[in-house]
């Protein structure tokens, strides 16, 4: 079977780890990444002798390419014509605009977070509507926090059954070498509810979602707090039992040494994962503790890769590759290396 | 009527602010402070004239002080001696042994959050429970954080009856100018319930409640999210209606400009508070959401002068210097000079 | 004799401190302030009971005053008609604009740091070139950094003579309750030399000197470490002497608590000063070395506070009030309280 | 020849890079490493499938590996017994205990930073004093700023002869991932001079040195500004061209968008460096400047790696495998991949 040709629209912190994620898909093949400049992003693929073939972005300067040397392989719109499926990681609305050259050449494509709804056919997430994405032309995938957030509720839901969550997420505002973004000795509050209680509300229809945003000075991962009432009690155990089953959730003790989102980073880095990086999200067991019938946790999103499983979802849904949850995560897992233990740190 | 003979032992962030509290108050007197060291807190006292008497702890090196010009009044038990009740700052686990001083000379005390429940008779909020402390011997007040929280519980609790609270605390990890804590880039989780949810319940043993601590890089203010379930559905509405009533609760918004903890420090710098510091928490008006028949909300501690009127109200009822909690705060209130305004920044 | 009339156009962090320092000067008037909208400090400013007049520039919504009850007393321009002399710390590029007025006017003005020096006829400093702006009509003032710097730099100049200086300035980003700015978990380099560097050459001319600037993620005060190197060798002792007899400069010790920027922003919020303001550089008795027969220290800047004595010997300079450098300062100093103390911390 | 047995004591941050450092030499041989618990970076030895064998110090719980599963390969003893040298990342002042052992066992050892120079026979660096350090017994390397610092320093004395260094280093607080040191919106002040500038006075005794250490709240690279004064007047062409030259130093330019230390991690995270780290140090172009006859510039230290390059000079130093720095360094350089760039993110 002949595999899927995927591009990557956009080879920023996001864009950069989709190229890596489709690179490990036996059956997809990356046909290239488009940008606009040479950033310290495109430097690095140079140096590391093009994995990738490059192309450029209407309104890039080829000259500025030539001057450092980086072999560009054609434009974008030529890379349009080469693939199956586009991922889209432009900055916030560009993808709008992208999508009427998908359009015109007849290709699928998924869209980050940072793009309107409207964009897209259908608001997805691997685990909790992989089957609304099937065949489907546009996808728009979840936001980093909720993307994690949902695995751990989807997994509740499968389970028990979930009517209402009450979040706090408390959001790291930069991520490691942002330098156009920050946020120096201060805690700030956005406007509530969430636009993630919000997103999850649209993906999941059946709950009831609300939520409060605190965003704070640090770049290694978000903290969300979930306080879910199960259409019956759900225990501790209970809980912690379909938490520890999930492949993309990696439940995690501070007596091992996970103090916080910078021992998770730490820890990738030290396991060897490039760049650092996690696709799991970490989700306390210390934590876990019930609210009368409620339960209540804390789950840790790794922001720079939490999204590159779901979006591989995504592909393996749009292209039918597999036409069910079950399959399609499974073929993601399977080539990303997910999945291997029930708990970090921790023997069997 | 005598004034009401009042010592201060311990003159550091707290203490400091335990002292400037008593000088405000009409009938109380403030008799003097006691520290072990010339720290930067004391040698501020000397160049503002010694606007309080020094006295110094055991195993104090008076030649220190001598030193460097600063005046002493006798020793920490000549303080003991001419008081009727001592507010004891000390570092955790001193207070304790200092109870045996206060025994002996038959004086009372309250200690504040660091020290051991067992220390006290009562373990006191003003407005929560301040009948249970009149006429007590030794209370001890709630910590920065519960002191904040139960302010806002209890508000709603009176009017409409609260049976569960669910907390996210996000805990500024140390004071401006503290060095000998801090976190760099890192969120921290402690194993949850938290000791704020506890408390609370030892507060006000009919709620039922649990929470989630995460401490973040940051020095001016905690921030908790409460999520409330009431004896019946409590609106938005009939939230802020007894948030804005409450003298020490001051309902912000971020339209204003109370973008965060931070924005808090500045005004009440620019308000010309001394020290910049703060005895109202800030209420955010936007971050008050339903959840079906819960309410939630969040809230800023300031950490450094949040448990100043509970403590004065610790005063008047171990003094029984008013025996109801209406009349006690009252009076707390007046001296403070709190519960100016409905809401900062707003005209009424 | 009639006391001069001042206005201050900008009532933002600087601005507000512009006008209480005027306030604090016998010899002046403070007319009233100006500002666009309704922010937190000038709602803090009603809440004060309106200690300054307001004035609203150009383009402000007037209706937006009224609805939160804050007294306005006239326009931009009616202030104008009634200052002799304005100090513009309206946002950079403003002051530019506003210069069209204050000539049509007849009126004189000081501009703050962020406009470029072509506004102004003579940049300023109060002790380094306080004759050339005697009865000038408008003068600039240096920014935050370069004012402290060379107030250390003119104290060992006068005595000894410097031919040459390299600094090195660690930036704090933003100032308490900044939102709009800010870095998170990143130093920050800029290109040499830095401007304080080269605004240091304008002042004095006879002085060599480059420099590099890193800005780091705290709000504090910035630390600059300077190398001067003397017409002759300057002793560390040479050095101290200069800088403990400067009223401007206030030598601190890190074994008495001073471990850095944070330290002396407790201080002075633990001295009571206003806003826990500060107009005197800190210098480290600790960090004063010789390296061959150059000098090298590390200074303090409080940078919302540093610049508003020079900017009242400003006030001096421009309306002839005293004519030279020695009286002119000293007028400042006696008014703003400034040179009490040879060290802080210490007694003399 | 038969490879050259090295063995690693203490599994922390440097050890791991010690140990992945050693592995990549060609001829020499990682025996394996030792520690005392069950850390996070054991476990993720661990979940990596054990590629380098695992050895318990004195006082470690076997039951503790045991139960989480970690395959133990004997005692720190039996370690000793295998290897020809080891590499001691233990704790400060651990090392000088071990060091009886290693005596007694007739190897030799390369101690870190933490250790006092008196543990060693040479305090060394691979460019500085290499020949120092052939054939001897025990040496210790310098710390992270000091080796970078040296690289630098070295570089210019070699070619154009240097007489007096002054520096000023803009220190990271702690790493990634620590929590157990931390820094919360403060900068800290060390006594001057640093221990820096008096260790590079030991390694190179013909060069005057001094320095201000200032700690600032980052995790991802020290900064250092260096005042170099030459035997002649170096220009800044003279200063680029030796650094430019030398492999383990990367120049680099603010507008390629290395913006600060945050922007090297991320740009070592995107080449897929292991762990994201360094072994070069970072020199801005753009922070090249001449003071009169002396040449300022700054450097970034990448503290986690920057080490290991010179500790593998130590081994080949000390085992004689090279007589020569410039043969010693080159064998290094060559298996560690060091050089391949004249400039990060330029092309040739």
């Amino acid at each position: 079977m002949a595999k899927v040709k995927v591009g990557v629209a956009g080879y920023g912190t996001i864009g950069q780890r989709l190229a890596d994620g489709v690179a490990c898909q036996g059956d997809m093949e990356l046909v290239g990444v488009a940008d606009l400049a040479p950033t310290l992003a495109v430097r690095a693929l140079k140096e590391k002798g093009m994995p990738y073939d490059l192309y450029l972005v209407d309104g890039a300067d080829k000259s500025k390419f030539d001057a450092v040397g980086i072999p560009v392989s054609g434009t974008f719109r030529e890379l349009i014509d080469k693939v199956d499926i586009m991922l889209d990681s432009s900055p916030g609305g560009v993808g709008a605009k992208n999508k009427v050259l998908y359009e015109k050449a007849g290709i699928k494509a998924i869209f980050q977070g940072g793009e309107k709804n409207s964009v897209a056919d259908v608001f997805f997430h691997g685990y909790a509507n992989y089957e609304k994405g099937v065949n489907q032309k546009f996808l728009k995938l979840t936001s980093c926090n909720t993307t994690g957030l949902i695995r751990s509720v989807d997994a509740l839901d499968r389970e028990y059954g979930i009517e209402k969550v009450a979040i706090t997420i408390i959001r790291r505002v930069a991520d490691p070498g942002d330098y156009h973004r920050g946020l120096t000795n201060a805690l700030k509050i956005d406007k509530a509810p969430s636009h993630q209680a919000v997103d999850l509300m649209t993906i999941m229809p059946h709950i009831q979602a609300t939520g409060i945003l605190v965003h704070t000075p640090v770049t290694h991962g978000h903290i969300i707090t979930v306080l879910a009432t199960g259409k019956r009690k759900i225990s501790r155990d209970m809980a912690l039992k379909v938490f520890e089953a999930h492949p993309r959730i990696c439940v995690v003790c501070i007596d091992d040494g996970f103090l916080g989102n910078a021992s998770l980073f730490k820890y990738a880095r030290d396991l060897g994962n490039p760049r650092g990086d996690m696709y799991e999200i970490g989700l306390w067991e210390d934590s876990v503790v019930e609210s009368g019938d409620d339960i209540m946790y804390a789950i840790n999103i790794p922001q720079e890769g939490v999204t590159i499983p779901e979006t591989m979802d995504g592909i393996r849904a749009a292209m039918g590759m597999q036409l069910t949850q079950e399959e399609g995560t499974a073929e993601t897992n399977k080539y990303l290396n997910i999945g291997r233990f029930a708990r970090w740190g921790k023997s069997e």
